[in-house]
């Protein structure tokens, strides 16, 4: 997989040996995530709200409900900077200047599009779908075309963008080793707990297979055995 | 606590009834988390970082070192969009368009200035790091004046600020609870792992007992007993 360009706005400056540029390292921190955060402007004002993501190929697609304020000034695309962060560990270093955090994180900008044609909508929401709960979307009711014009969804292209990566254990002041302190790293994880039935499902529907054995998008594998990967590409 | 008064920005468009804007919901959402994403304008493209925060009283801090590019041009304050979020569980509803996430976030709007003077800035960096691990303060090596001044810190005051949460079940069309699918809940959360200690640990030093048995910040109780409280305020 090619590498994406760095430019002035995705070359980092702080910490470079953390950055990475390669498709391959963004894919898999988006495609391993459950939501994002998307900043745009409205009237000026920077705005950053959580929102869930979905990627195929090269398109980054994020579901715009919760964009309505980004949408209103959009007709020509809005640009767009989403992030995706997995935050893995804290670090406690012997000194608090080199405390830190463990993460993965991707930053993607650009100007996105609204997705308006309704087939191509639907594919979307199809794999945002999948994307969280892989199986569902063969269960649940599909949406009509009237729930259809009232999702919204922006496709962001792939094209200017770059991954951080902090990993492994505290790096301190040469010095600082000899100190008496304890250093090292509290992992962190997300886990899902005992699914929760809704208190009106009907008498005799069971647990779906796809619910009870639910995997996070991070913890799955995909055909090569990596992490982070969905059924739909 | 009195209200924030919504704004024209904070003022929730869609779904407010989940919206709120009481101190002490922000205040909760914001104290619980570990970390936020911070949105700022970088020659009007907007940006999203994810980094540390911590609230003292009516004042949010972040940590700046991740937010170079904000400062570079932030010499009377910069704009920001503070978001942070909780995401607390997949909504499976019985028809597509019905999925949904429960979450709680908060959105803190403002211009922020950095703290320039060494005692309030350390004492932002001694919050900052006791909202992280409680008790870890006083064993870490402090800052020396020239780690003080490496690190930047900014501050935006808590005057323009909304809150949103969503709970519960799925919330289906009244005929689709006549459809024989599963829907419920899949609860998430984020769980500390066992300590992982430096290879480089000093002999006979024990993990300490603010290691061991950890607290992630939502997980905390204050002196009321309330969840997400932190000792500095």
């Amino acid at each position: 997989m090619e590498a994406l360009p760095p430019t002035e706005r995705t070359r980092l400056k702080r910490l470079p040996q953390r950055g990475s540029y390669d498709r391959e390292t963004v894919y898999r921190i988006i495609d391993g995530a459950l939501f994002c955060h998307v900043g745009f402007l409205h009237n000026q004002v920077p705005f950053v709200i959580p929102t869930l993501h979905v990627r195929i190929g090269e398109q980054l697609y994020v579901h715009g409900s919760a964009a309505s304020r980004m949408l209103r000034t959009a007709a020509e695309g809005v640009a767009l900077c989403v992030t995706v962060t997995h935050v893995d560990g804290l670090v406690l270093a012997r000194s608090a200047f080199h405390h830190s955090i463990n993460y993965r994180s991707a930053i993607i900008l650009g100007v996105a599009q609204e997705v308006t044609d309704p087939d191509a909508k639907l594919r979307v929401l199809h794999a945002l779908v999948e994307h969280v709960v892989p199986g569902r979307w063969q269960d649940a009711r599909p949406p009509c075309p009237k729930e259809l014009a009232a999702t919204s969804v922006l496709a962001l292209p792939i094209t200017e963008a770059s991954a951080k990566v902090r990993p492994g254990g505290p790096g301190d002041d040469a010095a600082d080793y000899a100190l008496p302190i304890w250093a090292g790293v509290i992992p962190l994880k997300i886990v899902t707990g005992a699914p929760v039935a809704d208190e009106r499902l009907m008498g005799g529907v069971e647990v779906p297979e796809y619910v009870a054995n639910y995997l996070l998008p991070d913890t799955r594998r995909d055909s090569d055995g990596k992490a982070g990967g969905t059924n739909l590409r």
